[in-house]
């Protein structure tokens, strides 16, 4: 598994799990909780942690450092494409030019869904700016096509809503979409444990970003460490090829879809 | 999670996933696989598998050493209590005096699924003999209830039908025996790739045991990887305690069964 | 569809919706309901419903009238073989020489779960003494086989525990029980709305026996004509050969099980 | 139920089935079909179908008349809300002013999924030119507010893809737009047999329309009878409340998603 690596704007990883910063208890748990999962991509929501905008208040960079960590800025609380590509530039600046960013673009404040219309749109700004565009979308696989066709360096579907904790709710969608993909796709939002990140791995998907999944766990860092097996077990399996589903053993031909 | 033992009949194990040695290439295969799948316990077929009963051919425990791994007899291929029985105690010849075995009886050729009532009659002659008794059943709560009072050591409902790659079909009913056990429960048979597994574990079973999953991947040994890693996983995020699932992260409630 | 009818022990049925008596709100909800179900089956806890044994309240046979509909007598409440065979033998009684019986024996009064030995045994007992036994069972598939080759003149698993309103919770295994049986198989316990009832039938099950899922929705009337036409839709798309599934329609072939 | 109308662009309904024309053997096995599945609203593909484009043929309308029927011209073959609404204008010509169209445009032929942004762009269109339109769309409820807000007069998203009859695969998204929304939300595309039908209306779908799952059925008039029931059926479940989801019928609590 050594050559395995993953590919992100011409960097390479060894971990396929990219995590989040939000919703820890204290600066030290996300720490830890981050050590434990092996992420070496770590998405920061730029309108609500501090990065250096507030210089009198606690930065997350020095317990995330971008020496270690390649830190993805992302749009997170964002409503519009204005908003989001606004967002993005001050990211820039404060990251001194780092150019590679999550982009999402959020429909409304209940559920946290995208916006399809404006995330198409806030894309093509990001990437005529120089953006290399991480977009975060639905799971419908015109929309991530089109996304995969305007530039962007993966694309990102979500497995559920954002913070629901309901995992895969449409295989068959992420299926579509990794039928027809040429770049990296990541499933986005949506696990809640840890067979939800295997499950997303087995369909075949590069990568998977979470949040809440690990920082409302009862306990966070064991959570963590429960998800980085759990990729990694996911994408093995995916490159073990798993054995054929069938009624019963003896069972000549595996089960199709007509069964029920 | 250096204190999370798993107990078996007084013994510690470190390892949840326990093995079987069927359906391999060749022993070398076994070998490799059953390494890359950390188990301590590996479960080898009475009636199929030469470990000294035939001088002249290969014998498994040249690969599979006793002083390495707790060896557990098995009865497949068995269809009735007393077939069991007397392989059970063929087995406690061959090996020594040793006594854990794993009791199936099966109920035909075809689906393989446990004979119920020949399992409690075989289960209560064992028990009297001196064996002590993880047993094979199907996933039925009673069942399982009366195997742990007649003083098995262990319960293995299936997760499907043996060699069918189904994964947890009704996890409605492991759960049902996880409420009322006072033994291990282990899920065997029925696994078919990693998150399969992960699931089970996340339930809150004990430990899993798996053949055809490894055996039959197109690469066993990456397989045995992966699902050495699920395991693990699964085992953590129960631990960990997951977050609740919701229909989206603001809704006030977890969802509840009425939903659909 | 004329000529779809639905055999038990001689007699033809045109309705393949068998219900329960109990959990209503009066004996006249109970009649308004079995009514809008277009049940000609209607069975009848002996242990809990007074059909003559008590002279002076209210006997349900006056609104469920004999005349109109089969009566099935059950053993609900019964844990023991020896129970269940003599309650069998007092409906007999009381209902002048009526052998038909639904056979329940249950393994605890938490889950209501089926006790199977125990099943098996008065199943037995019952056929020796001259009774047509409907047997319900767990969704094991070899037990559903032996209460066959013992004479059952019908075999009912269980879609999920007694009153649950899970549904179908392992559809492969009614599918088992179904390809080995030559007697009918009705699904019985568990269904909790009308899309349940038409996948069981779907499966190809003979009928379904419902209770719970009538008498405690908000608008039982309402509800058992829902359950009637689910029943009927889904006998219909039994017979009527449903299309394929596949990932979209221009796939060359149907969704194989290897697919997730 | 008799006060139980479905009303669509101020016209009150009967039947919740909306069906499809295409695919059926010949006109005569159309008109059965329809006629069978008690349909009142009867969806015309405009580019493949004839209703009067070509003089020397057999015209639709001749079995499937306008005096019986409300007809529903879609767009089904426009890639663009060019030729969508084009397509909806040659509509309203041949059918003298009837302004009430099916709009979908596609976004690929392979998998027939929708094109949102070419969707919203067309629907726009279409309203200002005083179309009356019924749009159909991917489960993505950000897209389904947006165009109840440009003033559908029903949103109709897809259960699965076109053609595929994988019933509905995201229940949560077909929930998420049935709470945000304030006009007829009809499920549209993937259902493949009745009980997908009925659990599309147990989610409080308003109707289904389909076309694949009865014309591609072995007996197609057989199917279009088990949709009407399943139709039916789905819908007085739903008004009729159904009981609570338990994991047994003694547990003191309904289940909640946290169970796995």
């Amino acid at each position: 598994m050594n050559q395995d690596l993953f590919h992100i704007a011409g960097k390479a990883y060894h971990s396929r799990l990219l995590v989040g910063t939000g919703k820890y208890k204290d600066l030290e748990e996300t720490r830890q909780a981050i050590e434990a999962s092996g992420a070496e991509i770590v998405t920061v929501a730029i309108r609500r942690t501090n990065i250096g905008q507030n210089k009198n208040e606690p930065n997350l960079l020095e317990v995330i450092s971008p020496e270690k960590y390649t830190i993805l800025p992302n749009t997170a609380g964002c409503y519009t494409a204005e908003d989001a590509v606004r967002t993005c530039r001050l990211a820039r600046e404060l990251l001194d030019g780092h150019d590679l960013v999550k982009l999402e673009v959020l429909g409304d404040q209940k559920t946290l869904y995208p916006d399809v219309p404006e995330t198409l749109k806030a894309c093509a700004e990001l990437i005529k700016d120089g953006f290399k565009v991480m977009a975060y979308t639905s799971d419908d696989p015109i929309t991530a096509k089109k996304l995969e066709d305007m530039g962007c360096v993966a694309v990102m579907p979500l497995a559920a809503p954002i913070g629901s904790g309901l995992g895969v709710c449409n295989p068959y969608n992420i299926k579509l979409i990794l039928e027809n993909a040429s770049v990296p796709i990541l499933v986005d939002a949506g696990v809640g444990t840890a067979s939800d990140a295997a499950i997303a791995m087995e369909l075949g998907c590069d990568g998977v970003l979470m949040n809440t999944a690990i920082a409302a766990a009862k306990h966070p860092v064991l959570m963590a460490s429960a998800m980085k097996k759990a990729i990694e077990a996911g994408r093995e399996a995916f490159l073990a090829g798993r054995m054929p589903r069938k009624l019963y053993a003896s069972a000549s031909s595996p089960l199709d879809g007509t069964f029920f």
